[in-house]
């Protein structure tokens, strides 16, 4: 695979990417230049990418400080090492590895704590381009003007350029299709299941929003032995999907008129769920996601970003009851210690990324993929940069 | 101390209490009859009791189904066995024991469970009289009208009669007026510190309202090697006894017009505090502690009953950056196998529990110590039954 890598050290390349000129519109396949690595950086040939929930949002943005264009998107990849720039230390030309839009620098107070996988080198704003030396960015299009990055990684391109704080060596053994899913979506969901919520064995779980999050969080309580997940979405193909990743009972809140959502899994597991999981982005939906849980000691993990900016509602009651309510970005994990992990589970035949995949598009029809995505027909769509 | 006991083993005794007969009137000293302890019952004479916030306001309560009267207050308190009921495993006559609000049945789903100190026979409505045999009432006054008792302890009399899951045998060696402090408010927030945060060695922590719980979750956080604990409160003499618990640092709301607590706190601790606990039952503080927790991993926990039942409000990105908020009740202690070990903390010296008891008085003055801490100067009265 990394034969074919051709080594332009210290030199910027000329290759294609796929650009986002405006918001909503057609991404167009362009030349761009890609600037040589600086300090703690590295310049990675892009192997293939998919296509998260994320991108969509940020390519229909068309308005505040986080709409930024000409821009390169994609943040799900895996790539191969082609150069590095000054002060890298543990990466080298050749070697496989996995950008990751959430930071591990491992030298701020929260990496040095096993209590969070928070970073200090998180940007919050979704703004900056390259981290550590600010807003410059590393690409050009063909008349010279910088084009933006994307939270870190900008994969929808065969080169880009990534902070070591933001890269994972992984190991050459795991497919790198089934690898790139775990730069986002995936891990976001079997980690919070893994680590946020810490699902023992037998626990009752419900999941609010089975896209590729929601299912990755059935798939993370299947493998803690979880008796019951129940999965609640409005597409009742969903529940057929989601029997893959370990959901046992379905609820469609299109058929509940009378009652609540948590009105239901309550009577469906006498009282109460030990985990429920917000994967979607509604604060309506949180608060039916914490009512769900069972008094004394449920726990609800946010995923979703709310769409809509809105607060969560909580009866001051019933957390007092011994409820507890947590958010998590990527899912609590902290990339460089836990990716590597999750990928010898796959290897190990124990965590199930296969499913995931239900399109592979060549990197040339990535406006495809962004359709199939908006039509919730996709889970996860590969595009392929040498196909 | 148990020489003084009169056994009346299957009898009805006759003795003193203090009958709250209407809502905010004075207590009445009558003498009652407490009828003999019923299976899984234990009759105690009480040896001393204390004036918790709670008696307060379900003596002030004048409407609703809560409100009952004629009622026998009080559960802060210790005792000793007088007679046993059937199936009594674990008391006889003559033990030193702590009468708790919260049960312990070592039987439910969640007393076997080391998730949390929930137990199912917890009655939510603070009705119930005896909880195992439902609402039967245990004591009579004069006239042979049943009187009401009050979250399955009903400490102001000489004599009460509990269900063994309310009931902890405790170390005869601790004196009984500060082992009676870890029947409620010291032990909840003690508790909350320890079980519930798990405060750890060199963090910060910022605790809203100084009364006997806010202190006592200092004394816990103290106790764990926080670093820097600020206290909340609009009395500014609460900085001075808190020092005593732990305190390091006070912020009196009403000097800032200009900031919220939370931007306060946030300026005192580069970001904001690991864990923040709310001890007073105001939604709005609740939000104010939920915001002045750090981002990544900040922890709040709520102690406070809501005042007017009203939600929390919590920004949803706040949340998903890290944040976690719960509530407890008795500061996640389960009660018989925490308190001995409160207890043994206190015979070693590291617990300070006599830093609670600012007043003490003969059981007959009783109304004296609901003026003192309706008056704002009392952190525990201590009240007497023999002198
Ligand atoms: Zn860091
Ligand atoms: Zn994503
Ligand atoms: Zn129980
Ligand atoms: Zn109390």
């Amino acid at each position: 695979m990394t034969s074919s890598l051709t080594i332009n050290e210290g030199k910027p390349i000329r290759c294609k990417a796929a650009v986002c000129r405006k918001a909503g519109e057609a991404l167009v396949i362009e030349e761009i230049q890609v600037d040589p690595p600086q300090a703690y950086e590295v310049r990675i040939k892009i192997l293939c990418t998919s296509l998260c929930h994320t991108d969509l949002t940020f390519w229909k943005l068309d308005s505040g400080p986080a709409a930024r264009f000409p821009r390169i998107l994609g943040h799900e990849a895996v790539g191969v090492v082609e150069s590095i720039g000054e002060n890298v230390d543990g990466f080298k030309q050749g070697d496989v590895v996995l950008p990751v839009f959430h930071p591990q620098c491992e030298d701020c107070k929260d990496c040095k704590s096993s209590k969070s996988n928070w970073c200090a080198r998180f940007a919050d704003d979704f703004l900056s381009n390259t981290r550590r030396y600010g807003m410059a960015s590393r690409f050009k299009d063909s008349t010279g003007e910088d084009i933006h990055h994307f939270i870190f990684v900008s994969s929808f391109s065969e080169y880009t350029v990534v902070d070591i704080a933001h890269l994972v060596k992984i190991s050459p053994e795991i497919p790198v299709d089934k690898a790139a899913l775990l730069g986002c979506g995936v891990s976001t969901g079997v980690g919070a299941a893994w680590k946020v919520a810490d699902v023992e064995e037998g626990s009752t779980v419900a999941i609010f929003g089975l896209g590729a999050v929601g299912l990755a969080v059935a798939e993370g309580a299947r493998l803690r032995g979880a008796s019951k997940i129940i999965g609640v979405d409005l597409n009742p193909d969903k529940f057929e999907i989601g029997k893959r990743f370990g959901i046992t009972d379905f609820v469609n809140p299109a058929l509940y008129k009378e009652k609540t959502i948590s009105e239901v899994v309550k009577e469906m597991t006498k009282g109460g769920v030990d985990y429920s999981f917000e994967c979607i982005g509604l604060a309506s939906l949180m608060e039916e996601a914490f009512n769900s849980t069972r008094t004394g000691s449920g726990k609800t993990v946010i995923l979703g970003m709310e769409k809509y900016k809105l607060p969560v509602s909580l009866g001051s009651y019933d957390l007092l009851r011994g409820r507890t309510i947590c958010g998590t970005l990527f899912g609590g994990l902290k990339p460089k210690l836990d990716i590597p992990i999750l990928v010898d589970r796959y290897l190990k035949k124990e965590l199930n990324l296969d499913g995931f995949i239900t399109h592979e598009l060549s990197f040339e029809e990535i406006n495809k993929a962004f359709n199939l995505s908006m039509e919730g027909n996709s889970i996860r769509c590969v595009l392929w940069m040498d196909k």
